[in-house]
């Protein structure tokens, strides 16, 4: 299905199901981030999920093609990057599963309440006023807490969820203290995590973590997640089989 | 220094400057959680250090090897134990450095108050009526939250601490919520954590965390322990050299 691509993206192949997705280098590029939180959340067959900050839809379309969720919808406040996604969603002849809504995940009235089985966010890592801020506001919206801050993804993730529903997020281990916070005080009780290594030996640069909606005490840690294998910049095995999907999916 | 051995106990070598430990595997034989401990807390030249819940005095006989602390005091609740780990301080020749304190680190009076540049503890695990209680009530004074819980010893290391002063724990991953929430709730920021993976590919079984009294956000995650490095039970160059303190150090 061809779509229109604006001045300045380009169409890029996500190794999954022959999807493409359109990029804009200066508007936004996907990361490893959404590929870790795709492989890590608990996504079941005819679920309903949605991706709170879905950027140019590549959480969205990477679940539509790891998972069997009958519908997936991804929020997204900056509306060229929402109008990215939704054109990727078509290109990809996804419009039957897979939702964009432009908008403001802190509007109540944006989806249903109470409704979904999964929410999944990449949220903004750093706090306003830290750091460098992006010239471009569109990648200073992602990173930077402009828009909204953490509570407010956790507030929306608990609203939104059905009780026992999940909520996952890929995260930054520097800030893994007041995320759980966040969610154990939103009622979303952390159960499962995982540490992102980029080398054996090196600290942690990202953290998983999966959250039940009224869920009980008492989580799990699993194994360590190296991402690369040597300094060369080759993938582990793992990784390399989040990213060649197809290849580790027989499909 | 001759001392007496109780029916029942034995005398344990430590690896460590020649040192000593008395042990009744009845009542109470130290485990790996104070050596990963010893080694991962930071305590400089001269500082004055506790240990909250010292059991046979495993944590202050390590740090006095390990460290150049001054001074180190263990406060434990069971007289038995505290009585084991005295005659293990006298053994070794410490009473100039290690004190053991009988008595209940629920006290506020116990000891001074905002004096400590370090407060370390191994804290029981286990929530009070979960699993099987040990029969043997110093065991399960050790491993369940009898005489204290995870609140009372966090609430103690922030009473007895410094400004800017560092308490470091060792915990269930499990409970890593509860253990960073109880931190930042009494005024200990959590500054650094280190996962403990048994083998590569497990999932955690502890969790090393230091915080400061009065310090500011982020933490780091440093890289993963791995403990074993295979399923014959050797372990990993780190671990041999966190066991074998003295080859490590030089003597």
């Amino acid at each position: 299905m061809p779509v229109y691509l604006d001045v300045g993206e380009r169409l890029d192949d996500l190794m999954l199901k022959g999807y493409k997705i359109i990029q804009h280098p200066k508007r936004f590029c996907f990361s490893m981030d959404p590929v870790l939180l795709s492989s890590f959340v608990t996504v079941g067959p005819g679920e309903r999920a949605v991706d709170l900050g879905a950027g140019n839809g590549i959480l969205p379309l990477l679940l539509a093609g790891k998972s069997e969720a009958a519908q997936i919808t991804g929020v997204e406040i900056q509306a060229e990057l929402a109008w990215m996604a939704k054109r990727s969603v078509k290109l990809n002849g996804l419009t039957d599963r897979v939702r964009i809504v432009p908008g403001d995940l802190r509007d109540p009235e944006i989806l249903e309440t109470g409704a979904w089985d999964a929410v999944v966010s990449n949220p903004p890592y750093r706090r306003r006023g830290s750091g460098k801020v992006n010239p471009y506001s569109g990648k200073a919206i992602a990173h930077h807490e402009i828009t909204c801050t953490l509570r407010d993804v956790v507030a929306a993730a608990a609203r939104l969820l059905k009780n026992k529903g999940r909520f996952a997020v890929v995260y930054r281990p520097a800030r893994l203290n007041e995320l759980m916070a966040e969610m154990d005080g939103a009622g979303i009780a952390p159960k499962r995590g995982r540490m992102v290594y980029p080398h054996m030996g090196d600290p942690a640069n990202l953290v998983l973590v999966e959250g039940i909606k009224g869920g009980g005490p008492d989580m799990k840690w699993e194994a360590p997640l190296i991402v690369y294998k040597d300094k060369q910049g080759n993938y582990t095995d793992e990784t390399l089989r989040m990213y060649a999907m197809d290849a580790a999916r027989g499909g």
